[in-house]
């Protein structure tokens, strides 16, 4: 990456301090994508079909998890990583799944920076850790997760 | 769920014991599903274009990780969820992304029962606790995650 693509990007390492909040959404949420990403990734009864969801412990047409992971993944994209210095993520330290996300719901949320560290491999990069959170449109929780991602710093290939 | 459909899946909570393992894949990943998960939801530069993945620290077109995440609820589907007793999930406990998953790789690995434990909630339905592992072509490991599902017991809604 160079100095100059760096300083155009709103977010590098440097910014990302413990405590700062990001918002995520509004997102809503169609029985037609809920569908279509079931049909390929997750065919169950209550993901795909209306009634099998009423008669689910679920209530309705109810969204894959990770399904709900994927949207809150462009949610974080939308909201700061693609004007950000991000190197990518090593993965999920968890992820819960609290309530159902049914058809016709909108998500919001924050994402949270809980920490930073720099990463002693890989010189002008740190590994930021976030919690995020995502609420239905009835103010409940309906995810929680805290996952790291790699960010580089603003100097990185510089000397300023 | 009714006796009859309890009677007639292959797997219920008695069947998933600490240790036994299900094999899963294999499952090719091509570039053309690579390019439109991350257009609908992680669309960073190395899961779009080839070049911009070359010029990565991933090496090529790769998957994003949420991808690969829900490439394994399928590949988990196709092994034994579908035919179990499932009663969904309440979550990942976590997911580890050790290795570029690229445009051309093959999928496969194995998901292990670790535990199994009836839910005090729920009469009739435990939660098993299960670490997955997948391995590109080369034996690699790629990701490896550990979450708990829900499961019926043979006997829900029955005496027998």
């Amino acid at each position: 990456m160079s100095m100059q693509t760096v300083a155009k990007t709103k977010y590098a390492l440097e910014d990302f301090t413990p405590g700062r909040q990001f918002d995520l959404g509004p997102r809503p949420v169609s029985a037609e994508e809920i569908i279509e990403f079931a049909s390929e990734f997750d065919p169950q009864p209550w993901h795909l079909d209306e009634e099998a969801g009423k008669a689910s412990i679920l209530g309705g047409l109810a969204a894959s998890g990770w399904h709900i992971c994927a949207m809150m993944m462009r949610m974080l994209i939308d909201s700061y990583i693609l004007e950000s210095t991000s190197q990518g993520a090593p993965g999920v330290e968890y992820c819960k799944w609290l309530r159902p996300v049914l058809a016709g719901d909108t998500l919001h949320g924050q994402s949270t920076v809980l920490s930073s560290r720099p990463l002693a491999s890989r010189p002008g990069i740190g590994a930021v850790k976030f919690d995020h959170k995502l609420f239905n449109q009835h103010g409940e929780l309906v995810c929680t997760s805290a996952n790291t991602g790699f960010f580089a710093s603003r100097d990185i290939g510089g000397a300023n």
